[in-house]
């Protein structure tokens, strides 16, 4: 799967609680190499703590003291940042450039990098990088914890990894049309009834109540329920002693 | 902004801090109403310190004791789940249910509920949920903690309502959840009235109707037609003058 050939590398991370939780956000969605330049503290308890289920990939993180050795072999490196920079680096957001990495990493090892929680990526980590990545975010208030920011970005690269889509799954039998039919006449008869439907003036009330229902897409248990109830309408029995076998229509 | 109409519901959250954590991943992305069902502990200085400079939605943030209350107006409600439930809801991932639920705000509230940390939401407040939302994580290990769950739909809700849409996308005006819930009531007195519904054996048929109901999305002019249906089955006018104005709820 192309996501093992995701590197997730932070950079000179002050919090270790910050590298728990990034581990912990990284594993969720299905990643697993990362690398770590130079943290401030580490391995931490409150690493260890926050990373909660992740711990292993906490225990297989690289720890390197200069960035070069972290991106040996990366055929593409992007680096996160919340700001524009002075220099004209490419700066695309958080989905395309998962696009992208994702479609790399199908083929050869790709690498994310994020900075200090201060201050981002310095000048000189962001010329390691081929293209910036932006976390599309409220202008107003876009600090976003660093860990925040690494769940955002792995979330994008898993579904840009997935590519092929499992199909709906259908897990109880649905009411067949021949059955729907039959359920739309008791319906429609039904309201006749109760003098709820003028026969004569129908109006669009039967297409709205079709409308409605489709949209349901009724199951076979629930088409049994409804006929029921209808049945019951008919015949009502006040006081009564609620569901009954011969309620359910087979 | 159609991102101000979004609420964001967590409901009997165990941990003050993640509290605070997903105020700050709210405010990232724009989004500012939060509303709190039965806190373990709120206000908290836990709360207070993980939410950085996201002090203002905490300080803002309402309290209920019924998860009702948190929902009264919304048009739209919509549940995190990680694991698939036993009864047929509808189950969309993030990014199909932040358009859906963008696409309402730009007219009528819609809410988004997060359950506790350990076990999510109950049964009791699925029920109140039109759809299910999950979001597509390592099946091996989907264990999100609760502000990255929140930070991963608020930055889909916002990607989703910066996307311009076309005006005739907005779909019609469903009915409110109060609405619903008044439905519900009227529904099941209905057929305990008609003798279908036993209230001392009410088995699982009222959660069953829910879900089949809040699958279907019922809009608000349908709304008015089940309500007038209901009144006509408890006073039935047998070859009466079919649809009156005065069965149409307003």
């Amino acid at each position: 799967m192309s996501l093992q050939r995701v590197r997730i590398v932070l950079c000179q991370t002050s919090h270790p609680g910050n590298i728990g939780a990034a581990a912990r956000a990284m594993k969720t969605m299905g990643l697993g190499d990362l690398r770590l330049v130079r943290p401030k503290t580490f391995p931490d308890a409150a690493a260890q703590a926050m990373a909660s289920g992740a711990d292993d990939v906490l225990a297989a993180a690289q720890v390197v003291t200069r960035l070069e050795d972290a991106l040996i072999g990366a055929e593409l490196v992007a680096g996160c940042t919340a700001r524009p920079r002075d220099l004209s680096h490419r700066m695309i957001d958080a989905r395309e450039a998962s696009g992208l990495l994702a479609a790399h990493a199908r083929r050869a090892p790709v690498a994310l990098l994020f900075g200090t929680e201060m201050s981002g990526l310095s000048n000189e980590e962001l010329d390691q990088c081929q293209l910036l990545v932006r976390i599309p975010a409220n202008p107003d208030y876009s600090s976003l914890n660093l860990a925040a920011a690494v769940q955002i970005l792995a979330y994008e690269l898993r579904v840009a990894s997935v590519s092929a889509r499992a199909p709906d799954e259908v897990p109880f039998p649905l009411a067949r049309h021949d059955d729907l039919e039959r359920f739309y006449r008791e319906l429609e008869s039904t309201l006749i009834g109760i003098g709820f439907l003028d026969p004569l003036m129908p109006k669009r009330l039967m297409t709205r109540l079709r409308r409605l229902f489709s949209r349901t897409r009724i199951e076979h248990e629930e088409f049994n329920i409804l006929m029921g109830i209808l049945k019951r309408i008919r015949n009502p029995r006040p006081g009564g002693g609620g569901i009954q076998d011969n309620d359910i229509v087979e």
